[in-house]
């Protein structure tokens, strides 16, 4: 039995609320019998869409559940003034309901700064630990995927900080690869060379090459990211977010360009038929929906940011990156690890 | 006459050097037969590639020159020690000529720090400008570009250095408009929201606000960079090296596994065949080495860096850039501006 996996969803967050939030809920509790979701959010607003959609067997089953919520956080509001004014958020309540117990994770495709502040003040860190980092995977040319933090939740980061992420990067990293593999971890850079990079970057990279829990191999370059270089990329919260939106910009721009490509004459357009077999695979292969979720690592429990703007697929992404934190039971080992390097570096808790 | 328009070419600098410079500078003064370039670095060894080339005839209409250095700056040289240690590089004595007047512009594919370093210690800042800054040119889905600074020239920069890239981005753009369109400059962030972004940004951005000779329409996210939603976007160095390599890095990724795609069998190889009229076009629209040639503005004289590791028609678009920059008189022009920034500000000079 493993119906202790229960995720709670902000149902209200992000640009399209229930409309993506409900469907994508139904078709995770279709995907996975061992999973129960949690909607928080306007009790009526979300009874209106399980009428139309086929949620009755699912909330028999108390497979799923409403919690009501009054407030909603939106995606402008400052994150202090969210978290000090807005107690009965559907975020809010949500990163309650796993701070209670009742869920094991969370999901919310809204606020990403108010996610992040809330979850902290609810949550709390972890031990030894200073900053949550955001890490979502990337997709490289190995097909296996590069997982990049912190993609926005600190846009400021001292060198330490950069040394906490390279650990809770490391463990997401490993959780996804065979054992007995050790990640390779690296600090994103302007250049290989040691003289490159801020005084912040060169500090970590000094206190990483020291550590010997990480399998530190020193800086990459942005367009090495893809080239599997490196498991997982290190970097400050702007910085990883600028990369990664580089990232979406430059994959919609290139698609964009060859759909145009196609459609200039008959000819081309006769062209698209033999394209197709060949196109798809790609655009499966980056699409951002596929490794849409983004986890919120550091805190004393699992929480996944979800793109503001994602498709149903694309939430269910996030909702499974949650599944399989709680089956990895990913907060608990970076707990232990982070706890190892305090001990051998001398200080005890 | 345009006789004067003479380019210092650091014949010794980048990854492949001479093999690359040589059939570059042959090619320019084939196309433009008003330019004349100076190669500067190891005499013997240049002399050695004329031979193999058709140098004779632009040497003896004196359209080519060697001027011989002894030293070379490596592309992993402390920029500190290259400018105390290496008076007589060819970076140095390349920046050198255009600070005598000899030359109107150089062109480097070396060491970027120490060819910043160099050039700033040599050429000096204009009156008014503390920091130069590296800009080139991208992409965009409307056809025409979006210009970007700095990319990598100061890593750690300060709200006002941004307002200078902003004011000297702002020049770059005019001159490849139609007269009278003002450039729209925006500032990179990871969100458009007033709240995101670090405090430097946040400055940078209420100061562009005051600011009346700037076209200045806010905060820019990544992402939209490629719809050409602003022609001039600014950031600090560190972020602008990150997004254009994570551009190169994520095009490189798509358009190999196109490739790879059409290799998977015989069906694919065929639809190939269909491919190449879409394919072609844009890889030529995002081909890096047509963006290649990027501008360290703010400075005494015109210096464009070349990618390191370019090819020949890369090099060449560098060395046209400096043409360019030339006809359009930017260091002049970005001197006036400042000063009437300056002024109306009250911080007369």
């Amino acid at each position: 039995m493993l119906s202790d996996k229960t995720i709670a969803l902000d149902a209200m967050g992000g640009d399209n609320g229930l409309k993506v939030v409900v469907p994508a809920a139904l078709g995770i509790l279709e995907k996975h019998p061992n999973i129960r979701l949690i909607l928080v959010g306007d009790q009526a607003q979300i009874e209106r869409r399980f009428r139309s959609n086929k949620a009755a067997k699912f909330i028999k089953t108390d497979r799923l559940r409403i919690k009501h919520a009054s407030e909603c956080v939106s995606m402008d509001e400052s994150p202090a003034l969210a978290l000090r004014n807005k107690k009965d958020s559907s975020m809010r309540v949500a990163i309650n309901l796993v701070k209670q117990g009742e869920a094991q994770a969370c999901v919310s495709a809204g606020n990403t700064g108010a996610l992040m502040a809330t979850a902290r003040f609810v949550l709390k860190m972890l031990p030894g630990v200073d900053r949550p980092a955001m890490i979502s995977a990337l997709p490289t040319t190995l097909g296996k995927p590069a997982y990049m933090l912190d993609l926005g939740a600190n846009v400021e980061c001292s060198a330490r900080h950069l040394v906490e992420y390279a650990i809770m990067g490391s463990i997401v990293a490993q959780a996804a690869m065979p054992p007995g593999e050790r990640p390779k971890v690296a600090l994103l850079n302007i250049g290989s060379e040691d003289i490159k990079g801020t005084s912040i970057i060169k500090e970590a990279s000094q206190l990483l090459n020291e550590l010997k829990v990480v399998n530190y191999i020193g800086y990459i370059e942005a367009n090495d990211v893809f080239q599997a270089k490196a498991d997982v990329v290190v970097c400050d919260g702007f910085v990883g977010n600028v990369a990664l939106k580089t990232c979406e910009g430059t994959a919609r721009f290139i698609l964009r360009g060859i759909k145009q490509g196609f459609k200039k004459n008959l000819f081309t357009r006769f062209c698209a038929l033999f394209m197709l077999p060949v196109i798809g695979p790609i655009k499966k292969r980056i699409d951002p929906a596929r490794y849409n979720g983004a986890s919120l690592l550091g805190l004393n429990g699992i929480v996944i940011k979800s793109h503001g703007n994602t498709s149903v697929i694309g939430y269910m992404h996030a909702i499974e990156e949650a599944i399989l934190e709680i089956e990895k039971n990913i907060p608990e080992q970076i707990s232990h690890r982070v706890e190892e390097v305090l001990q051998n570096s001398g200080h005890e808790e």
